[in-house]
Protein backbone atom coordinates (compact mmCIF):
# COMPACT_ATOMS: atom_id res chain seq x y z
CA UNK A 1 0.00 0.00 0.00
CA UNK A 2 0.89 3.22 -0.76
CA UNK A 3 1.96 6.15 1.49
CA UNK A 4 -1.49 8.52 1.67
CA UNK A 5 -1.59 11.30 0.11
CA UNK A 6 -2.92 14.62 1.02
CA UNK A 7 -2.48 18.39 -0.40
CA UNK A 8 -2.44 21.61 1.33
CA UNK A 9 -2.38 25.55 0.01
CA UNK A 10 -2.40 28.37 1.75
CA UNK A 11 -2.02 32.02 0.61
CA UNK A 12 1.31 33.64 1.89
CA UNK A 13 0.37 36.58 3.39
CA UNK A 14 2.20 39.91 3.55
CA UNK A 15 3.86 40.47 0.32
CA UNK A 16 3.98 43.95 -0.27
CA UNK A 17 2.79 45.52 -4.14
CA UNK A 18 5.62 45.13 -6.60
CA UNK A 19 6.84 47.12 -8.73
CA UNK A 20 9.57 47.06 -11.57
CA UNK A 21 12.91 45.22 -10.22
CA UNK A 22 11.85 44.55 -6.45
CA UNK A 23 13.27 41.54 -4.75
CA UNK A 24 10.81 39.41 -4.92
CA UNK A 25 12.98 36.35 -3.29
CA UNK A 26 13.36 38.83 -1.00
CA UNK A 27 9.66 39.69 -0.10
CA UNK A 28 9.16 35.57 -0.09
CA UNK A 29 12.09 34.91 2.42
CA UNK A 30 10.69 37.76 4.84
CA UNK A 31 7.01 36.60 4.21
CA UNK A 32 7.09 33.51 4.97
CA UNK A 33 9.56 34.37 8.22
CA UNK A 34 6.77 37.31 9.35
CA UNK A 35 4.28 33.71 8.99
CA UNK A 36 6.90 31.43 10.73
CA UNK A 37 6.63 29.40 7.35
CA UNK A 38 9.57 27.45 6.77
CA UNK A 39 10.54 27.17 3.33
CA UNK A 40 12.37 24.00 2.10
CA UNK A 41 11.83 21.38 -1.08
CA UNK A 42 8.28 20.21 0.76
CA UNK A 43 6.65 23.14 -0.70
CA UNK A 44 5.61 24.30 -3.82
CA UNK A 45 5.30 28.21 -4.11
CA UNK A 46 2.38 29.19 -6.40
CA UNK A 47 2.94 32.92 -8.11
CA UNK A 48 0.61 34.62 -9.54
CA UNK A 49 1.81 36.19 -13.20
CA UNK A 50 0.84 39.31 -12.75
CA UNK A 51 3.26 39.73 -9.44
CA UNK A 52 6.06 38.30 -11.82
CA UNK A 53 5.19 40.72 -14.96
CA UNK A 54 5.18 43.71 -12.48
CA UNK A 55 8.31 42.66 -11.20
CA UNK A 56 9.83 42.61 -14.37
CA UNK A 57 8.30 45.25 -15.39
CA UNK A 58 6.03 43.95 -18.47
CA UNK A 59 3.42 46.46 -17.71
CA UNK A 60 2.55 48.50 -20.34
CA UNK A 61 0.73 51.63 -21.04
CA UNK A 62 -1.56 51.82 -23.73
CA UNK A 63 -1.04 55.77 -24.52
CA UNK A 64 2.25 54.69 -26.57
CA UNK A 65 0.27 51.58 -28.26
CA UNK A 66 -0.08 52.67 -32.23
CA UNK A 67 -2.57 50.09 -33.45
CA UNK A 68 -1.73 48.85 -36.80
CA UNK A 69 -4.13 49.02 -39.58
CA UNK A 70 -4.38 44.94 -38.93
CA UNK A 71 -4.83 45.00 -35.53
CA UNK A 72 -7.37 48.08 -35.85
CA UNK A 73 -9.86 45.77 -37.98
CA UNK A 74 -9.51 43.28 -35.69
CA UNK A 75 -10.33 45.20 -32.87
CA UNK A 76 -13.05 47.00 -34.76
CA UNK A 77 -14.64 43.43 -35.33
CA UNK A 78 -13.75 42.23 -32.26
CA UNK A 79 -15.45 45.60 -30.47
CA UNK A 80 -12.15 45.59 -28.69
CA UNK A 81 -10.09 48.28 -27.44
CA UNK A 82 -7.08 48.50 -30.95
CA UNK A 83 -3.92 48.97 -28.69
CA UNK A 84 -4.93 45.85 -26.58
CA UNK A 85 -5.51 44.17 -29.80
CA UNK A 86 -2.05 45.31 -31.34
CA UNK A 87 -0.10 44.29 -27.96
CA UNK A 88 -1.95 40.68 -28.04
CA UNK A 89 -0.68 40.52 -31.66
CA UNK A 90 3.11 41.59 -31.03
CA UNK A 91 2.86 38.76 -28.19
CA UNK A 92 1.71 35.89 -30.52
CA UNK A 93 2.58 33.90 -33.37
CA UNK A 94 -1.02 33.10 -34.45
CA UNK A 95 -4.23 34.06 -34.22
CA UNK A 96 -6.27 30.92 -32.88
CA UNK A 97 -9.76 32.36 -32.85
CA UNK A 98 -11.06 35.66 -33.56
CA UNK A 99 -14.89 35.56 -32.96
CA UNK A 100 -17.82 37.02 -31.09
CA UNK A 101 -15.74 39.79 -29.64
CA UNK A 102 -13.16 37.15 -28.19
CA UNK A 103 -9.24 36.94 -28.94
CA UNK A 104 -7.54 33.37 -28.67
CA UNK A 105 -4.03 34.00 -29.59
CA UNK A 106 -0.90 31.21 -29.08
CA UNK A 107 1.29 33.13 -27.66
CA UNK A 108 5.52 33.16 -28.11
CA UNK A 109 5.42 30.72 -25.42
CA UNK A 110 2.79 28.15 -27.20
CA UNK A 111 0.20 28.49 -24.91
CA UNK A 112 -3.28 29.82 -26.52
CA UNK A 113 -4.84 31.62 -24.23
CA UNK A 114 -7.46 34.60 -24.81
CA UNK A 115 -5.46 38.22 -25.53
CA UNK A 116 -2.08 36.85 -24.91
CA UNK A 117 -2.89 36.98 -21.39
CA UNK A 118 -3.06 40.43 -21.31
CA UNK A 119 -5.25 42.46 -18.79
CA UNK A 120 -5.97 45.07 -16.83
CA UNK A 121 -7.19 43.69 -13.84
CA UNK A 122 -4.56 44.61 -10.59
CA UNK A 123 -2.25 46.94 -12.63
CA UNK A 124 -1.85 50.59 -10.93
CA UNK A 125 -2.63 53.63 -12.96
CA UNK A 126 -5.21 54.80 -16.09
CA UNK A 127 -4.93 52.24 -19.21
CA UNK A 128 -2.04 50.20 -17.82
CA UNK A 129 -2.02 46.81 -18.82
CA UNK A 130 0.14 43.82 -17.86
CA UNK A 131 2.08 41.49 -20.24
CA UNK A 132 3.22 38.03 -19.94
CA UNK A 133 6.28 37.28 -18.51
CA UNK A 134 8.75 37.23 -21.60
CA UNK A 135 10.17 33.86 -20.70
CA UNK A 136 7.62 32.27 -17.81
CA UNK A 137 9.92 28.93 -17.22
CA UNK A 138 12.96 31.61 -17.32
CA UNK A 139 11.33 33.98 -14.59
CA UNK A 140 10.22 30.71 -12.10
CA UNK A 141 14.21 29.29 -12.41
CA UNK A 142 15.07 32.77 -11.61
CA UNK A 143 13.25 33.09 -8.69
CA UNK A 144 13.66 29.43 -7.60
CA UNK A 145 17.40 30.08 -7.86
CA UNK A 146 17.36 33.51 -5.98
CA UNK A 147 15.34 31.77 -3.50
CA UNK A 148 18.18 28.78 -3.21
CA UNK A 149 20.62 31.68 -2.66
CA UNK A 150 18.91 33.35 0.11
CA UNK A 151 17.75 29.71 1.81
CA UNK A 152 20.27 27.68 1.26
CA UNK A 153 20.33 24.64 -0.83
CA UNK A 154 16.90 22.63 -0.70
CA UNK A 155 14.63 26.03 -2.13
CA UNK A 156 10.82 25.45 -2.87
CA UNK A 157 9.74 24.27 -6.23
CA UNK A 158 8.08 27.29 -8.40
CA UNK A 159 4.94 27.42 -10.70
CA UNK A 160 4.33 30.97 -11.89
CA UNK A 161 0.10 30.74 -12.79
CA UNK A 162 -2.13 32.70 -14.65
CA UNK A 163 -6.29 31.98 -15.11
CA UNK A 164 -7.08 30.85 -18.47
CA UNK A 165 -10.27 30.15 -19.64
CA UNK A 166 -10.88 26.52 -21.85
CA UNK A 167 -12.61 25.46 -24.71
CA UNK A 168 -15.45 23.64 -24.18
CA UNK A 169 -15.71 25.14 -19.98
CA UNK A 170 -17.32 27.82 -18.55
CA UNK A 171 -15.09 29.73 -15.78
CA UNK A 172 -11.56 29.86 -16.06
CA UNK A 173 -9.03 28.14 -13.97
CA UNK A 174 -5.28 28.67 -12.76
CA UNK A 175 -2.51 26.90 -15.21
CA UNK A 176 1.23 26.82 -15.20
CA UNK A 177 2.57 28.69 -17.44
CA UNK A 178 6.20 28.41 -15.65
CA UNK A 179 8.09 26.08 -13.48
CA UNK A 180 10.97 25.20 -11.72
CA UNK A 181 11.94 22.39 -9.56
CA UNK A 182 8.45 20.36 -10.11
CA UNK A 183 7.55 17.97 -12.75
CA UNK A 184 4.69 18.93 -14.85
CA UNK A 185 3.94 16.10 -15.93
CA UNK A 186 3.47 12.66 -14.29
CA UNK A 187 3.45 9.82 -16.55
CA UNK A 188 2.17 6.72 -15.10
CA UNK A 189 1.84 5.18 -18.73
CA UNK A 190 3.07 1.61 -18.33
CA UNK A 191 1.95 1.09 -14.84
CA UNK A 192 -0.81 -1.05 -14.14
CA UNK A 193 -4.18 -0.21 -12.18
CA UNK A 194 -6.03 -2.10 -9.17
CA UNK A 195 -7.06 -4.95 -10.96
CA UNK A 196 -3.37 -5.50 -13.05
CA UNK A 197 -4.19 -3.78 -16.21
CA UNK A 198 -1.67 -1.35 -18.01
CA UNK A 199 -3.02 2.22 -17.54
CA UNK A 200 -3.34 3.76 -20.74
CA UNK A 201 -3.72 7.26 -20.69
CA UNK A 202 -2.56 8.46 -17.74
CA UNK A 203 -0.35 11.57 -17.84
CA UNK A 204 -1.33 13.97 -14.84
CA UNK A 205 -0.86 17.49 -15.52
CA UNK A 206 0.54 18.03 -11.98
CA UNK A 207 1.66 21.84 -12.30
CA UNK A 208 -1.74 23.09 -14.08
CA UNK A 209 -3.53 20.70 -10.94
CA UNK A 210 -1.73 22.39 -8.56
CA UNK A 211 -1.76 26.19 -10.03
CA UNK A 212 -5.59 25.36 -9.80
CA UNK A 213 -5.67 24.40 -6.26
CA UNK A 214 -3.93 27.82 -5.49
CA UNK A 215 -6.15 29.93 -7.95
CA UNK A 216 -8.75 28.44 -5.00
CA UNK A 217 -7.44 30.32 -2.21
CA UNK A 218 -6.36 32.92 -4.26
CA UNK A 219 -7.75 36.48 -3.14
CA UNK A 220 -8.89 37.46 -6.28
CA UNK A 221 -8.46 40.99 -5.47
CA UNK A 222 -4.61 40.79 -6.45
CA UNK A 223 -3.35 41.48 -3.07
CA UNK A 224 -2.11 37.73 -2.55
CA UNK A 225 0.78 37.10 -5.10
CA UNK A 226 1.99 33.61 -3.86
CA UNK A 227 0.22 30.39 -2.41
CA UNK A 228 1.86 27.80 -0.94
CA UNK A 229 0.94 24.06 -1.77
CA UNK A 230 2.23 21.57 0.32
CA UNK A 231 2.05 17.54 -0.30
CA UNK A 232 3.54 17.79 -3.86
CA UNK A 233 6.95 16.44 -2.68
CA UNK A 234 6.99 13.96 -4.47
CA UNK A 235 7.30 15.47 -7.63
CA UNK A 236 9.80 18.46 -6.50
CA UNK A 237 12.75 17.46 -8.38
CA UNK A 238 16.74 18.96 -7.63
CA UNK A 239 16.93 20.11 -10.97
CA UNK A 240 14.35 23.09 -12.38
CA UNK A 241 13.04 20.59 -14.95
CA UNK A 242 11.41 20.69 -18.35
CA UNK A 243 9.53 23.49 -17.10
CA UNK A 244 5.87 24.47 -18.25
CA UNK A 245 6.95 24.56 -22.17
CA UNK A 246 6.17 20.69 -21.50
CA UNK A 247 2.80 21.47 -20.80
CA UNK A 248 2.29 23.00 -24.06
CA UNK A 249 0.79 20.72 -26.93
CA UNK A 250 3.15 20.44 -29.76
CA UNK A 251 1.45 22.37 -32.89
CA UNK A 252 1.53 19.26 -35.04
CA UNK A 253 -0.88 17.52 -32.51
CA UNK A 254 -2.75 20.79 -32.26
CA UNK A 255 -6.69 19.29 -33.34
CA UNK A 256 -8.04 22.94 -32.90
CA UNK A 257 -6.05 25.31 -34.88
CA UNK B 1 -9.03 42.84 5.11
CA UNK B 2 -11.30 38.78 4.14
CA UNK B 3 -10.48 36.49 5.80
CA UNK B 4 -7.97 34.21 4.82
CA UNK B 5 -8.56 31.02 2.56
CA UNK B 6 -7.36 27.98 2.98
CA UNK B 7 -7.36 24.37 0.94
CA UNK B 8 -6.52 20.75 2.26
CA UNK B 9 -7.59 17.52 0.46
CA UNK B 10 -6.96 14.02 1.56
CA UNK B 11 -8.62 10.67 -0.25
CA UNK B 12 -10.82 9.04 2.38
CA UNK B 13 -9.59 5.55 2.92
CA UNK B 14 -11.77 2.38 3.58
CA UNK B 15 -14.08 2.46 0.77
CA UNK B 16 -14.39 -1.67 -0.85
CA UNK B 17 -14.56 -2.37 -4.12
CA UNK B 18 -17.89 -1.44 -5.29
CA UNK B 19 -20.52 -3.06 -7.37
CA UNK B 20 -24.04 -2.43 -9.01
CA UNK B 21 -25.91 -1.79 -6.73
CA UNK B 22 -24.02 -1.10 -3.99
CA UNK B 23 -24.78 1.09 -0.99
CA UNK B 24 -22.10 4.52 -1.58
CA UNK B 25 -23.46 6.64 0.71
CA UNK B 26 -23.17 4.32 3.27
CA UNK B 27 -19.82 3.20 2.27
CA UNK B 28 -18.77 6.81 2.41
CA UNK B 29 -20.46 7.58 6.05
CA UNK B 30 -18.82 4.03 7.30
CA UNK B 31 -15.32 4.67 6.09
CA UNK B 32 -15.62 7.85 7.18
CA UNK B 33 -16.56 6.95 10.63
CA UNK B 34 -13.51 4.60 10.99
CA UNK B 35 -11.39 7.85 9.55
CA UNK B 36 -12.68 9.88 12.45
CA UNK B 37 -13.70 12.02 9.41
CA UNK B 38 -17.22 13.95 10.50
CA UNK B 39 -18.75 14.62 7.55
CA UNK B 40 -20.67 17.83 7.23
CA UNK B 41 -21.06 21.02 4.97
CA UNK B 42 -17.34 21.76 5.75
CA UNK B 43 -16.52 19.54 2.89
CA UNK B 44 -16.39 18.32 -0.70
CA UNK B 45 -16.53 14.73 -1.33
CA UNK B 46 -14.99 14.83 -4.38
CA UNK B 47 -15.77 11.13 -5.86
CA UNK B 48 -13.94 9.25 -8.99
CA UNK B 49 -16.67 9.04 -11.60
CA UNK B 50 -15.35 5.33 -11.76
CA UNK B 51 -17.05 4.67 -8.46
CA UNK B 52 -20.16 6.23 -9.54
CA UNK B 53 -20.16 4.62 -12.75
CA UNK B 54 -19.86 0.62 -11.22
CA UNK B 55 -22.44 1.72 -8.59
CA UNK B 56 -24.58 2.75 -11.36
CA UNK B 57 -23.92 -0.41 -12.97
CA UNK B 58 -22.66 1.62 -15.95
CA UNK B 59 -19.88 -0.85 -17.14
CA UNK B 60 -20.26 -2.98 -20.77
CA UNK B 61 -18.60 -5.78 -22.15
CA UNK B 62 -16.73 -5.23 -25.58
CA UNK B 63 -18.47 -8.93 -26.29
CA UNK B 64 -21.93 -7.88 -26.23
CA UNK B 65 -21.34 -4.69 -28.37
CA UNK B 66 -22.32 -4.92 -32.39
CA UNK B 67 -20.52 -2.06 -34.15
CA UNK B 68 -22.17 -0.38 -36.86
CA UNK B 69 -20.89 0.19 -40.41
CA UNK B 70 -20.15 3.94 -39.47
CA UNK B 71 -18.40 3.08 -36.36
CA UNK B 72 -16.09 0.02 -37.94
CA UNK B 73 -15.54 2.42 -40.69
CA UNK B 74 -14.29 5.30 -38.01
CA UNK B 75 -12.21 2.97 -35.92
CA UNK B 76 -10.68 1.64 -38.83
CA UNK B 77 -9.69 5.01 -39.39
CA UNK B 78 -8.43 5.93 -35.66
CA UNK B 79 -6.95 2.28 -35.79
CA UNK B 80 -9.24 1.97 -32.40
CA UNK B 81 -11.32 -0.93 -31.29
CA UNK B 82 -15.01 -0.60 -33.03
CA UNK B 83 -16.60 -1.95 -30.19
CA UNK B 84 -15.49 0.96 -28.18
CA UNK B 85 -15.79 3.77 -30.97
CA UNK B 86 -19.63 2.16 -31.15
CA UNK B 87 -20.24 2.90 -27.39
CA UNK B 88 -18.40 6.74 -27.75
CA UNK B 89 -20.56 7.08 -30.63
CA UNK B 90 -23.91 5.90 -28.73
CA UNK B 91 -22.99 8.06 -25.35
CA UNK B 92 -22.30 11.22 -27.81
CA UNK B 93 -24.49 13.78 -29.69
CA UNK B 94 -21.97 15.02 -31.97
CA UNK B 95 -17.93 14.22 -33.16
CA UNK B 96 -15.99 17.03 -32.22
CA UNK B 97 -12.72 15.38 -34.08
CA UNK B 98 -11.83 12.54 -35.42
CA UNK B 99 -7.96 12.89 -36.32
CA UNK B 100 -4.34 11.17 -35.76
CA UNK B 101 -5.69 8.39 -33.45
CA UNK B 102 -7.69 10.59 -31.78
CA UNK B 103 -11.86 10.76 -31.35
CA UNK B 104 -13.14 13.87 -29.27
CA UNK B 105 -16.73 13.75 -28.53
CA UNK B 106 -19.19 16.04 -27.06
CA UNK B 107 -21.25 13.76 -24.90
CA UNK B 108 -24.90 13.59 -23.84
CA UNK B 109 -24.19 15.92 -21.37
CA UNK B 110 -22.20 18.45 -23.09
CA UNK B 111 -19.23 17.51 -21.80
CA UNK B 112 -16.54 17.24 -24.66
CA UNK B 113 -14.28 14.58 -23.88
CA UNK B 114 -11.93 11.92 -25.87
CA UNK B 115 -14.06 8.49 -26.08
CA UNK B 116 -17.15 9.80 -24.73
CA UNK B 117 -15.30 9.23 -21.33
CA UNK B 118 -14.99 5.83 -22.08
CA UNK B 119 -11.82 3.33 -20.34
CA UNK B 120 -11.23 0.36 -19.58
CA UNK B 121 -8.85 1.19 -16.24
CA UNK B 122 -10.05 -0.17 -13.43
CA UNK B 123 -12.76 -2.00 -14.44
CA UNK B 124 -12.64 -5.78 -13.49
CA UNK B 125 -13.02 -8.23 -15.80
CA UNK B 126 -12.11 -9.13 -19.44
CA UNK B 127 -13.08 -6.71 -22.44
CA UNK B 128 -15.35 -4.61 -19.93
CA UNK B 129 -15.35 -0.60 -20.02
CA UNK B 130 -16.95 1.98 -18.08
CA UNK B 131 -19.38 4.39 -19.25
CA UNK B 132 -19.82 8.14 -17.77
CA UNK B 133 -23.44 8.23 -15.60
CA UNK B 134 -26.17 8.83 -17.44
CA UNK B 135 -26.26 12.01 -16.03
CA UNK B 136 -23.84 13.18 -13.43
CA UNK B 137 -25.50 15.97 -12.08
CA UNK B 138 -28.30 13.64 -10.88
CA UNK B 139 -25.80 11.15 -9.62
CA UNK B 140 -23.95 13.98 -7.61
CA UNK B 141 -27.64 14.74 -6.17
CA UNK B 142 -28.59 10.84 -5.11
CA UNK B 143 -25.49 10.77 -3.37
CA UNK B 144 -25.89 13.60 -1.59
CA UNK B 145 -29.30 13.24 -0.70
CA UNK B 146 -28.62 9.63 0.27
CA UNK B 147 -25.98 11.03 2.48
CA UNK B 148 -28.12 13.46 3.87
CA UNK B 149 -30.62 10.62 5.13
CA UNK B 150 -27.94 9.17 7.05
CA UNK B 151 -26.35 11.80 8.09
CA UNK B 152 -28.73 14.47 9.27
CA UNK B 153 -29.15 17.59 8.14
CA UNK B 154 -26.13 18.86 6.50
CA UNK B 155 -24.34 16.91 4.35
CA UNK B 156 -21.36 17.50 2.08
CA UNK B 157 -21.38 18.82 -1.30
CA UNK B 158 -20.81 16.39 -3.60
CA UNK B 159 -18.84 16.63 -6.98
CA UNK B 160 -18.17 13.25 -9.51
CA UNK B 161 -15.13 14.20 -11.08
CA UNK B 162 -13.38 12.84 -14.06
CA UNK B 163 -9.61 13.29 -15.96
CA UNK B 164 -9.73 14.77 -19.20
CA UNK B 165 -7.19 16.15 -21.71
CA UNK B 166 -6.97 19.77 -22.87
CA UNK B 167 -7.02 20.85 -26.30
CA UNK B 168 -3.63 22.14 -26.10
CA UNK B 169 -2.28 21.25 -23.12
CA UNK B 170 -0.79 18.27 -22.82
CA UNK B 171 -1.52 15.64 -19.92
CA UNK B 172 -4.88 15.42 -17.81
CA UNK B 173 -7.19 16.98 -14.70
CA UNK B 174 -10.02 16.30 -13.43
CA UNK B 175 -13.17 18.24 -13.72
CA UNK B 176 -16.14 17.98 -12.23
CA UNK B 177 -18.78 16.48 -14.56
CA UNK B 178 -21.28 15.79 -12.06
CA UNK B 179 -22.03 18.53 -8.65
CA UNK B 180 -24.15 19.20 -6.29
CA UNK B 181 -24.49 21.48 -2.98
CA UNK B 182 -21.10 23.48 -4.43
CA UNK B 183 -21.29 26.74 -6.62
CA UNK B 184 -19.97 25.30 -9.58
CA UNK B 185 -18.76 28.55 -10.61
CA UNK B 186 -17.77 31.52 -8.49
CA UNK B 187 -18.79 34.93 -10.70
CA UNK B 188 -16.85 38.06 -8.90
CA UNK B 189 -17.76 40.15 -12.35
CA UNK B 190 -18.94 43.69 -10.74
CA UNK B 191 -16.51 43.23 -8.06
CA UNK B 192 -13.10 45.58 -7.68
CA UNK B 193 -9.67 44.73 -7.84
CA UNK B 194 -6.90 45.83 -4.73
CA UNK B 195 -7.19 49.12 -7.54
CA UNK B 196 -10.44 49.67 -7.13
CA UNK B 197 -10.97 48.78 -10.94
CA UNK B 198 -13.66 46.45 -11.89
CA UNK B 199 -12.46 42.25 -11.97
CA UNK B 200 -13.87 41.68 -16.04
CA UNK B 201 -13.44 38.47 -16.60
CA UNK B 202 -12.63 36.83 -13.45
CA UNK B 203 -15.58 33.41 -13.29
CA UNK B 204 -13.56 30.63 -11.57
CA UNK B 205 -14.88 27.39 -11.99
CA UNK B 206 -14.56 26.23 -8.78
CA UNK B 207 -15.76 22.48 -9.07
CA UNK B 208 -13.54 22.13 -11.95
CA UNK B 209 -10.31 23.48 -9.76
CA UNK B 210 -11.49 21.19 -6.34
CA UNK B 211 -11.78 18.62 -8.82
CA UNK B 212 -8.03 18.79 -10.32
CA UNK B 213 -7.11 19.59 -6.73
CA UNK B 214 -8.50 16.14 -5.76
CA UNK B 215 -6.77 14.73 -8.59
CA UNK B 216 -3.13 15.38 -7.25
CA UNK B 217 -3.92 13.22 -4.19
CA UNK B 218 -6.03 10.21 -5.68
CA UNK B 219 -4.32 6.90 -6.04
CA UNK B 220 -4.39 6.62 -9.78
CA UNK B 221 -4.37 3.05 -8.94
CA UNK B 222 -7.80 3.19 -8.68
CA UNK B 223 -8.18 2.21 -5.13
CA UNK B 224 -9.62 5.01 -3.74
CA UNK B 225 -12.93 6.82 -4.90
CA UNK B 226 -13.32 9.59 -2.54
CA UNK B 227 -11.78 12.92 -1.92
CA UNK B 228 -12.59 14.86 0.87
CA UNK B 229 -11.38 18.45 -0.07
CA UNK B 230 -12.01 21.12 3.17
CA UNK B 231 -11.84 24.96 3.06
CA UNK B 232 -14.38 25.42 0.27
CA UNK B 233 -16.92 26.14 2.72
CA UNK B 234 -18.09 29.70 1.23
CA UNK B 235 -19.06 28.01 -2.16
CA UNK B 236 -21.43 25.00 -0.20
CA UNK B 237 -24.76 26.25 -0.69
CA UNK B 238 -27.95 24.58 1.05
CA UNK B 239 -29.56 23.69 -2.45
CA UNK B 240 -27.93 21.04 -4.59
CA UNK B 241 -27.61 24.43 -6.94
CA UNK B 242 -27.29 23.90 -10.89
CA UNK B 243 -24.68 21.15 -11.11
CA UNK B 244 -21.72 20.98 -13.31
CA UNK B 245 -24.61 21.05 -16.73
CA UNK B 246 -23.21 24.99 -15.67
CA UNK B 247 -19.31 24.43 -16.29
CA UNK B 248 -20.89 23.17 -20.06
CA UNK B 249 -19.93 26.32 -22.48
CA UNK B 250 -23.23 26.55 -24.64
CA UNK B 251 -22.45 24.99 -28.17
CA UNK B 252 -24.03 27.90 -29.40
CA UNK B 253 -20.48 29.99 -28.04
CA UNK B 254 -17.90 27.38 -29.38
CA UNK B 255 -15.73 28.49 -31.16
CA UNK B 256 -13.93 24.85 -31.47
CA UNK B 257 -16.37 22.38 -33.05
Amino acid sequence: VSERLWLEARPLPGIPELTEGADLAGAIVAAAADASESLSREQVLVVAQKAVSKVEGRLRSLHDVEPSPEASKLASELEKDPRLVQLALEESTEVVRAQRGVLITRTRHGHVCANAGIDRSNVPGEDVVSLLPEDPDRSARRLRAALKRQLGDAPPAVVVSDSFGRAWRLGQVEVAIGCAGLEPLDDRRGQLDAVGRELTVTVEAVADAAASAAGLVRDKEGREAVVVVRGLERHVTESDGPGAGALVRPEAEDLFR
